[in-house]
C-alpha cells in the first residue's frame, strides 16, 4: 500500500543563482515547477547557457502530468525547449509567461509540440494528484504567480519570484490575502526566494524608478537610450510613460525586445499610445531631444546593441556627443566588470551614462529581508525550505526565519538533487541523486564538461604549442625536422627563436630514441619553455608513419 | 629661454583602478609619484597583472630626479622593481611604505640596488626643481602621505588615496590643517582620488570596523579564521585589539602577511602585546575557542590561504564546523564572482562565514562624495583634475567639483598618457602619448599583447584542433593521412568520430590541388565542424614535406 508520500526534488535554483526548477513527486505522479537557464560563471569558458540536468526526468517522462511556470524570466522558461525534447506534458502559465514562452519557443523550435494552458492568477488547477492555486505576486515582470500545491500530504507554498511591493507599476501588487487564507488553512511547507536575503530593509518599489527617469527626462538635452533586459515589460512601461508626459516618440531596437513588446502590446500588459510607438527607422529620423530609443545590451553583451554601440560597431546608428544612455538594470553577478566596461566606452564616445549607483534606475524585484520575515510570519510554515540563490543566500534566508520563530531542525538548507521527502506532516532527508551541470555550447548540449572546460582553461592561460613528428614506420626515427606551431603563447616577434630552438631540442630528444615518444617530447618543450619564459602553454604532439 | 613650464604626465591610474603613475616635469627634470601595478580584467587571460608602460620614461632617464611613494600598497608600489631596471634615482617613502617596499623588493630582486630614503610626514624634501611637502592622510594602511608640490610655475596638490576618516585606528586623521595652509598660500591645481566617486555621502570610519569584529568574537564559537590583504596593517591591529579583550591568541599565516606583520611591529606600526601574538605551530594547537588565525586570500584567490582552505587542499590546516571565517576585505572589481564562490565553499564545509554585506567588517579606504566636496572646497583649486579611477569615476568626480564652484572649463578629465600643461598660471592640454598596457606574464614583461590575449581567448571559447600534413616535396601532395588531434573542444567520448570525418574531408580536400593548402584545410575543417557542431575552435595546420 502507498504511503501518502511528497517528495520535493530541486534540480535547479539551489546553492546557485538561475536554472530554476522543482519537481514534486506523489505517489508516482510527478509536476515540475519552471525550467530555467543558468549564465555561465567567468570560468565556464566557451559555454552559452546552462540547464538542468534532466537525466532523472527521462526514465519518469510518463509519470509527468504537468509543467507549471511562474513567470517568464529566463532563468525560469530558459530550458523548457531543452525539456520538450525529453518529455510531454501540458505547460501552464498566465498570459503573458505564455506569450513570452511562445516568442522563445517560435524562435528556438519546439513551438508546434508544445501543449500550452494559460491560467490566470487565483484559478485553481488540478493536475494528477497536485490541486495547484496560482495567486498573484509582484516581481519584476507582470503576471508573475506563486502556487499554492495542496497534496493529500499537505499544503505546501512555492513562492516563485516575487517581492512585497506595494505600489506595482500594473498596480497589481501581491496577493497577500490569498498568504493569509494559505495560512489559515495551515502550511506544511514554505519554499520561497532567498536571492535577496543578504540584503537588510525592504526593496523599494519599482515607483522609485518613476522619480529617477523622471530626472533623467528633464535633464536630456539629446537623444535618451535606455538599455534592459527584454523581457522586463514594466521598465518598457515607466519609458512609455515618461516619453509620453515630455512628449518624446519611443522606438524599440533589438529582435527579441521588439518581439516581446508586440506580443505584450497586444495581450494589454503593455500599453504605449499609437502617437508614441514609432519603429525604428521613424525614430532615427526624429529631432535628438523628440525621441527615446529602447534597446537591449544591460549587460554589456558585445553583440547586443548597447555593446556594439559601445564599441562603435553599431550597423544603424551610433552614440553622439549629448546623448543620454541609461541601463536600467542590475549587473547579474560575476557581470559587473563587462557592464563597467560598457559604461566606460559609453562615457569616452560622449555620452552621459546614468546606471545604478548614481540614480535609482533599475530596483531589485527580489524580496529584502524585512520581506522575507514577512512572508515567513505570514505564512506561519510547519517547515521551511529557501531556494532560488547561492549557499551564502540559503543560509541567510535561514537564520532569518529561525528569528522569526521557526525551529531550526524545521529549516532544511539543501542543493540541487536532495530530495525531501513529507510523511504523516513529517519532513525528512531523502536520498540524494548526483546533478551536474549541463553546458549548452553551439548546438551542443552536454557534450562538453568539466574536464572540456579545463583543457579550455588550460589553453587560455598560456596558450599552445603543437609539435608533428614525421617517423620511420620501422625505425620510428625522425625523417623530418619536427614541425612546430604556437598560438595565444607568446608575440609573434619573439615566438621564432623559441620555435626553432624547439625543432633542435625535439630532434635531440629523439636521437636518444626515448621509449616514450610522446611523454619525452612534452617534457623536452615544457622543461625549455618554462625555463625560458616561466609558462607552459598546452603542447599538442601528433605524428605520423611513413 | 626655457619658460616656467610644469608638464604633468599620468602614466597610470587614469582611466583604470590601479597601476598609479604619474610623472611631473619641470625644465627637463622629471620626478615621480608612484610606480603600482594592476590586477589583470577577466578577459586579460593568463596575465599575472599589468604595470605602466615606461617607454617615454626610457630616454629620459637620467633626468629622473627622484620617486616618491605614497603609501604601500600594490597599486601604489608594486611595479617599483620593474622601474628599478629601467632608471635609477632614489625613493622617498614615509617609514612604513619604506618597510614594505623593501620587503617586496628583497623578494622580488633589486633592493640593492634602491636608493631609499626616509621622509616623515610633515616633512620637505627638494627634488631637482621640486619642494615636496609631504602631509599625512588616513588611509586603509597607516603612514600613508599626500603631497604639496611646490614648483617655480605653481603649487599642486596631490592627494594620493584617503579618506577624512576622523577616528583612524591609529589615530591619525588626514592633516586637513595642512591642506588649509595650501589653501591659503593658493593652489594652482588639484589632484584628488576619484575611486568612490560614485558612493554618496562619507565613508565610514576604520572604528565601525571594531564594532563589527566585537560581534564576530563574541559570538563565535570555535577558531576565528579573519582574511584580509597582507598590507592591511590597521585590520591586524584591530583584530589583535579584539583577540585581547576576549582573551584569544593570535597568529599569522602566508608569508607576506607574516613578513609584513614582523616589519609593521618593529617599525612601531603594529602593536601586539607578546602574550598575545603566538606562532602558527602554537596557534594550532590551542583549543578552539581560544585562538584567532589571520590570513591572505580575501579575493578567494586559489593559491592563497583562504582559497586552499575553501577547496579542501591548505596543507597545515583544515576548516571544521563552528570555525568563523571574516572576509575582511571588499571584492576588487571584477573579481566578486570568485569571492563568493568561495565564500559558497566554505559554508559548505561548515564554516559561519561572514562577509561585507552581512556586517561591517570591512570599510573602504578612498573619500566618498561629500569629503570629496570638502576636500575641494578647503584646498579651493584653480585646477582640478580627478585621478585614480575608471572614466565614470573621473567624470562624477568632475561634476562634483563643478558643483563646489570650480568652472567647467577648469577642470580636465583625462586619460593616461594626456600631458597637461601649465604656464603662467594657465593650464592646457598639451601633446598625448600613447600608453599601452605592459602585461607582466611569468617571467616575460610585454612579450605578450592584445594579439596574444585575442589567440588566447580564441582558445578558451571552443578550444583547439591541429592539423598536419605530409606532404610530397614535388607533388605537393599527401603521402600520408592527416593527423588531427583537439583540446577543449568537445568531450573524448563525442571526438572520436569527428576527427575520423576530419581526416576523411581533408584527404579529399586535398585530392583537389588547392592552390592554397593551408586556407583549404581550414576552411574544410571550420565548415564540417560549424556545421555539425556550432563551434569554430581554432584551427592549426602545419606542414611537412619529403
Amino acid at each position: 500500500m502507498k504511503k501518502k508520500t511528497l517528495r520535493i526534488l530541486p534540480l535547479g535554483g539551489l546553492g546557485e543563482v538561475g536554472r530554476n526548477m522543482m519537481v514534486y513527486e506523489y505517489n508516482d505522479s510527478y509536476m515540475i515547477v519552471d525550467t530555467g537557464l543558468m549564465f555561465p560563471e567567468n570560468d565556464m569558458l566557451g559555454v552559452d547557457y546552462i540547464i538542468p540536468d534532466f537525466e532523472y526526468l527521462k526514465s519518469r517522462a510518463d509519470k509527468i502530468k504537468g509543467i507549471v511556470i511562474t513567470h517568464g524570466h529566463e532563468d525560469h522558461i530558459g530550458a523548457v525547449h531543452h525539456l520538450l525534447k525529453e518529455i510531454q506534458a501540458p505547460i501552464y502559465a498566465t498570459p503573458l509567461t505564455r506569450g513570452l514562452l511562445e516568442v522563445k519557443l517560435a524562435r528556438r523550435g519546439g513551438i508546434k509540440d508544445a501543449d500550452l494552458r494559460t491560467v490566470q492568477a487565483g484559478e485553481t488547477v488540478h493536475i494528477g494528484p497536485f490541486q495547484v492555486e496560482f495567486f498573484h505576486v509582484a516581481h519584476s515582470i507582470p503576471d508573475a504567480v506563486g502556487l499554492g500545491i495542496q497534496t493529500p500530504a499537505g499544503l505546501v507554498v512555492h513562492t516563485g519570484d516575487f517581492k512585497f511591493d506595494q505600489t506595482p507599476v500594473d498596480n497589481w501588487p501581491t496577493d497577500v490575502a490569498k498568504l493569509g487564507e494559505f495560512s489559515q488553512r495551515g502550511v506544511m511547507a514554505l519554499l520561497s526566494d532567498s536571492t535577496n536575503a543578504v540584503d537588510s530593509g525592504w526593496t523599494p518599489s519599482e515607483r522609485v524608478v518613476d522619480q529617477a527617469f523622471e530626472k533623467v527626462f528633464n535633464d536630456a538635452e539629446g537623444r535618451i537610450i535606455v538599455a534592459s533586459f527584454a523581457s522586463l515589460i514594466s521598465r518598457m512601461q515607466q519609458v512609455a510613460n515618461a516619453a509620453q508626459a515630455h512628449g518624446r516618440k519611443m522606438a524599440f531596437f533589438g529582435t527579441s525586445m521588439v518581439d516581446n513588446a508586440k506580443m505584450a502590446q497586444e495581450l494589454g500588459y503593455l500599453n504605449i499610445p499609437d502617437d508614441v510607438l514609432v519603429n525604428s527607422d521613424e525614430a532615427l529620423k526624429l529631432p535628438d531631444n523628440e525621441v527615446v530609443l529602447m534597446c537591449t545590451g544591460s549587460q554589456g553583451e558585445p553583440r547586443s546593441i548597447m555593446g556594439r554601440l559601445a564599441m562603435g560597431t553599431n550597423r544603424r546608428f551610433d552614440i553622439k556627443p549629448k546623448d543620454t544612455v541609461v541601463l536600467s538594470s542590475q549587473a547579474i553577478p560575476g557581470n559587473e566588470e563587462a557592464v563597467y566596461r560598457t559604461i566606460n566606452k559609453l562615457f569616452k564616445r560622449g555620452a552621459n551614462v546614468i546606471y545604478e549607483g548614481l540614480a535609482p534606475v533599475h530596483v531589485s524585484g527580489h524580496p529584502a529581508q524585512e520581506e522575507l520575515k514577512l512572508l515567513l510570519n505570514l505564512v506561519r510554515p510547519k517547515y521551511f525550505i529557501p531556494i532560488h540563490g547561492e549557499i551564502r543566500h540559503l543560509r541567510q534566508h535561514a537564520k532569518l526565519a529561525a528569528q522569526v520563530g521557526v525551529p531550526t531542525e524545521n529549516i532544511a538548507v539543501i542543493e540541487n538533487g536532495q530530495i525531501m521527502e513529507f510523511e504523516n506532516g513529517e519532513m525528512q532527508f531523502a536520498e540524494r541523486i548526483p546533478i551536474s551541470y549541463v553546458f549548452v555550447d553551439g548546438s551542443g548540449v552536454g557534450d562538453v564538461g568539466p574536464e572540456v572546460m579545463h583543457e579550455r582553461e588550460d589553453l587560455a592561460q598560456d596558450g599552445v604549442l603543437a609539435v608533428h613528428l614525421v617517423l620511420n614506420k620501422y625505425s620510428q626515427r625522425l625523417i623530418a625536422p619536427p614541425a612546430v606551431i604556437s598560438r595565444g603563447f607568446i608575440l609573434d616577434s619573439e615566438v621564432g627563436e623559441m620555435l626553432e630552438e624547439v625543432v633542435i631540442l625535439v630532434s635531440q630528444a629523439m636521437d636518444e630514441k626515448p621509449a616514450n615518444i610522446h611523454r619525452a617530447v612534452i617534457k623536452t618543450v615544457r622543461t625549455y619553455l618554462y625555463g625560458k619564459t616561466r609558462r607552459s602553454p598546452h603542447i599538442l604532439v601528433t605524428t605520423s608513419e611513413i
